[in-house]
C-alpha cells in the first residue's frame, strides 16, 4: 500500500531548510511535534493565548496548571522561548520579575493545538468507552 | 490575570464522564493529550488515515515510521486499540496475518492532528531561524 511522504523537513547543511520527508528519522520536525505535543506545552500556550497580547509571571502560570513541577515549568518555558514561541521580559523591579507572553509565531499554534484539545475533549466519553470494553 | 478553565473532563465515579477542568491534574483529558500528541500516534494516525478504509500490516506499518521499533510499535498500536481508534483483525492466515485500521473514531482525530503537522511543517524554518539566534 503505498503511503504518503510528503510532509516534514529534513536538516540542511546551512540556513535554508528543505522541505522534506516527515518519516526520515532525522526530520527536525519530528523533534517539533514531541514539544509542542506534550500536554504542558498545549496548557502553557491556552494560558498564554488567552492573555495575549498581555503577559504572565512564573508564579501566574504555575497556578494555571496545576501539577507542574517548578523544573518542568522552567524547562518548558525555555524551550518555548528558544522556539521563538514565547518571549521574557525582566522587569527592573526589587526583586526583578520575569514576564511571558506569546509571539506572533507562538499565537498562530493557539489554533491548531485548541483543535487537538476540542477533539481530546469531544471525544473523551468515546475512549473511556472503549478502555472499559477493553478491560 | 483570569484563565479560562473550561475545557477538559474529570474522572467521574460511575459511567457518566463530567465535563471539567484541563488543568485538574487528575483530568483524563491531559493523559489522552499526552497520548495523541506524541509523534509515534500522529505518524501512525496519518499513515492508517491515509490506507482508511483500507487496512495496514504490521510491517508496511513499521516500513512506513521509519526509526520506529518493533517495541514502540507494538505499544502504539495497544494504546490506539485500547482507546478504540484503531482496530485489528487476525486474518485466519498460516502463519496468521495481522491487520490495522483506523476506527471511524481515530479516523476523526486525523484531522487536527493534521493541522498540527501542518502548523509545524509551515513554521520549522522560522523556528530553526529562532534556535539559531538563540545560540
Amino acid at each position: 500500500m503505498a503511503v504518503d511522504h510528503q510532509e516534514g523537513t529534513s536538516p540542511s547543511p546551512g540556513d535554508r531548510p528543505v522541505t522534506g520527508d516527515l518519516f526520515d528519522p532525522a526530520c527536525p520536525t519530528r523533534e517539533l511535534l514531541d514539544r509542542i505535543g506534550d500536554r504542558w506545552t498545549s496548557m502553557l500556550v491556552k494560558v498564554l493565548a488567552h492573555a495575549y497580547p498581555g503577559e504572565c509571571g512564573f508564579a501566574e502560570l504555575r497556578r494555571a496548571a496545576p501539577g507542574i513541577s517548578h523544573k518542568m515549568l522552567s524547562q518548558t518555558l525555555r524551550h518555548l522561548i528558544d522556539d521563538g514561541l514565547v518571549s521574557r521580559r525582566v522587569e527592573a523591579a526589587v526583586p526583578p520579575r520575569t514576564w511571558y507572553s506569546l509571539t506572533e509565531l507562538g499565537r498562530t499554534l493557539d489554533e491548531p493545538l485548541a483543535a487537538v484539545r476540542a477533539w481530546a475533549e469531544a471525544n473523551m466519553p468515546a475512549i473511556r468507552d472503549a478502555r472499559r470494553r477493553g478491560r
